[in-house]
C-alpha cells in the first residue's frame, strides 16, 4: 500500500528508464534504479531491473514478464483457477513459467505430488534464482522436478500423464511461437490424465483477439470444454490479460471446491472465491469476437 | 479489431509521442499523429491530440481524460450499472463530464426525462464539440440541460432533486479536489431523491487505494449503502478503476432490472448484465483494504 517513500527517492533520482513498446504506437516506461542481469540467451535477451515502484523487473527481448509487485495477480491466477477445479491434482507439468512464480503457486496446494517445469532457457532460471528469489525460492523444493529442455519437444516424446498441465509462455512470437500451435495441443491432449486441466496464457483480449481466435479454435478441435478468463495487473499493456481453461470434463464452475482454501491456510493477494467465477465473465467486446469458440458454462 | 493499419502507419511515422507520467516511477505513452488543440483555461491545461492507434485522446493537466478507442467502457460503466438499477430514473445530475460521454450513455435510457451537467470549464466543452464528435455529439440532444458552473457551488445551492447523480469528475487534485469532500456529499444527499444512486469516479486500486479509503469514509458517514465497483480500461494507467455506488435503498444486485435492455434495443462495447453482477466482486487486496466501509450485496 504504502510507496510515498518509492515516490519521493524515484523525484530525487537520475532520468533512468525502461521503456516496452506495444504495437508500436503505445509504450509503458518504468523507472529504473540500476540494472541487475543481461544477457543474451541461445533464444532470447534477458534483463533483469531494479526499478522505483515495481521492485525488480524480468524482460524477455524487452517485454516484461513480470514485476515484484504485481507478479502474484499473474501467477495466482493461472494456477488457482484451476487447482480448485480438479478433485484431486497430483501431478502438475508447467511448460515454460522460467522465473518460478507458477509454480511457487502450484505447490502451496500440498495434495500435489510432483510439480513438473519444462523450461527451454537455463539463462532465465538462472538470473532469477540470483536476483527475484520473491519467484524462485520455490526452486529448492523437492517436489518441484526442473528440466531445462523445449516444452514442444517434451510434449511430443513423453509418455508421463498429467492432472493439470499450466502453458506458462510467452508471447507467440520467438522462442514461444510452437505453444500456440495445433500440434502442441494434440500432444497436450495425448498427456493429459482423463480428468484433467490445461490453461494456457492468452494474451491481451483488446490488442491480440486475433491470436485468441487462433488459439480458441485449435483448442476447440482438441478439447471438450474451451473457456476464456480474465485478470487485470499492473505492468502488462492494456488492463485486461486472458488466459484459457480446457479440459474434457472438468467445468470451472460446477466442479469448484473451495473446501481446501480454509483447511490449508491459503492466503492471496488477488484471487478469492467470487473472483474464480467472474473471471470468467467476459466484457461483451470479448463474446462477440469469441463466444461461437466458448463452452457456456452451466450453472 | 483491425489495427494493423494503425500498426504499419505508426512504425514509418516521425516518433512523436505523448506522455503521462504516474507517481513519478511509471508512464504510459502514446505515438502522437497531431496536436489538434492545447489552452490553458481559468483551472487547467486542455489538450487533445490525434493519435495512433487510440484515436483522439483528451488530457486535462497532461492526464488522460478518454481515448476515442476506449472511451465506451468508462462511460458504460459509470451509467448503466445505476441506470439499470433504478427503476424509474427521470431526473439525471452529472456533475463534471465535460466531453459528453456520461450523458451520451445516460441518454440512451428513453425514460429520462432531463439529464442536467453541471462541468466548470467551457473550454472543455467546446474543444471537445469541435474535436470530438464521438463523445460531443450528444450536446444537441434536447434532454439536456448542460450548464457552466462550478458543481461543488451549485449543489449547494439548488433545491432541485435527483434519481441518479453521476460524479465524473477528474483526480482529486485542481478543480475536483472537493468532489472529494464530506460536504459536498452531503449537499449531494440533500438534492438526492429518497430512492436514489450517487455514482463517483473513484481512481485506481493500485496506485489510489488511500484516497478510496478516504471517499469510502466519507461515504459510509453519508450513505446507508456504500458499494464500489470496477472496470478495466486501456488507457488509464494500471489495469483496474473504480467507481463508488451509494444509495440509501438501492441495491445494486437486488434492484438489478435489465428488462428494459432488449425493450429498447441497447448495444454496448463492454457493459453487460453479467458484468453489472461481476464488476462489485474485488480482488482480495481491495477486500483487505476497505471491506469495512463496504455494505455486503445481498444475494
Amino acid at each position: 500500500m504504502d510507496d510515498k517513500k518509492q515516490i519521493e527517492e524515484a523525484l530525487s533520482s537520475p532520468e533512468m528508464w525502461i521503456e516496452e513498446k506495444h504495437h508500436s504506437y503505445f509504450s509503458t516506461k518504468f523507472k529504473l534504479k540500476s540494472t541487475l542481469f543481461s544477457q543474451k540467451s541461445k533464444y532470447q535477451k534477458i534483463d533483469i531491473v531494479d526499478t522505483y515502484g515495481f521492485g525488480k523487473i524480468l524482460l524477455n527481448d524487452g517485454i516484461v514478464m513480470l514485476s515484484e509487485r504485481d507478479e502474484r495477480i499473474y501467477h495466482e491466477m493461472i494456477s488457482h483457477v484451476p487447482m480448485f477445479v480438479h478433485p484431486n491434482p497430483k501431478k502438475v507439468l508447467i511448460i515454460g513459467g522460467g522465473d518460478g512464480g507458477t509454480a511457487r503457486e502450484v505447490l502451496r496446494h500440498p495434495q500435489v505430488e510432483i510439480c513438473k517445469m519444462i523450461e527451454i532457457d537455463e539463462v532465465v532460471v538462472n538470473a532469477c534464482k540470483k536476483h527475484i528469489t520473491q519467484t524462485s525460492c520455490i526452486f529448492d523444493n523437492p517436489k518441484l522436478d526442473l528440466k531445462i529442455e523445449d516444452g514442444i519437444k517434451f510434449v511430443n516424446e513423453t509418455n508421463e500423464k498429467f492432472d493439470i498441465i499450466i502453458i506458462d509462455s510467452t508471447d507467440p512470437i520467438g522462442p514461444a511461437k510452437g505453444l500456440f500451435g495445433k500440434d502442441f495441443y494434440q500432444n497436450i491432449k495425448r498427456i493429459l490424465n482423463d480428468t484433467g486441466i490445461v490453461i494456457s496464457q492468452a494474451e491481451n483480449p483488446h490488442f491480440d483477439i486475433r491470436v485468441q481466435i487462433e488459439l480458441l479454435k485449435i483448442l476447440k478441435d482438441v478439447f471438450t470444454k474451451v473457456h476464456i478468463y480474465n485478470f487485470s495487473n499492473i505492468t502488462y499493456p492494456g488492463g485486461l490479460w486472458s488466459f484459457t481453461y480446457v479440459s474434457n470434463n472438468l467445468c470451472p464452475k460446477k466442479n469448484f471446491n473451495f473446501s481446501l482454501y480454509k483447511k490449508h491456510n491459503l492466503d492471496f493477494y488477488y484471487y478469492n472465491k467470487e473472483i474464480h467465477h467472474s473471471a470468467f465473465i467476459l466484457p461483451e467486446f470479448m463474446y462477440k469476437y469469441l463466444n461461437q469458440y466458448l463452452t457456456t458454462i452451466k450453472t
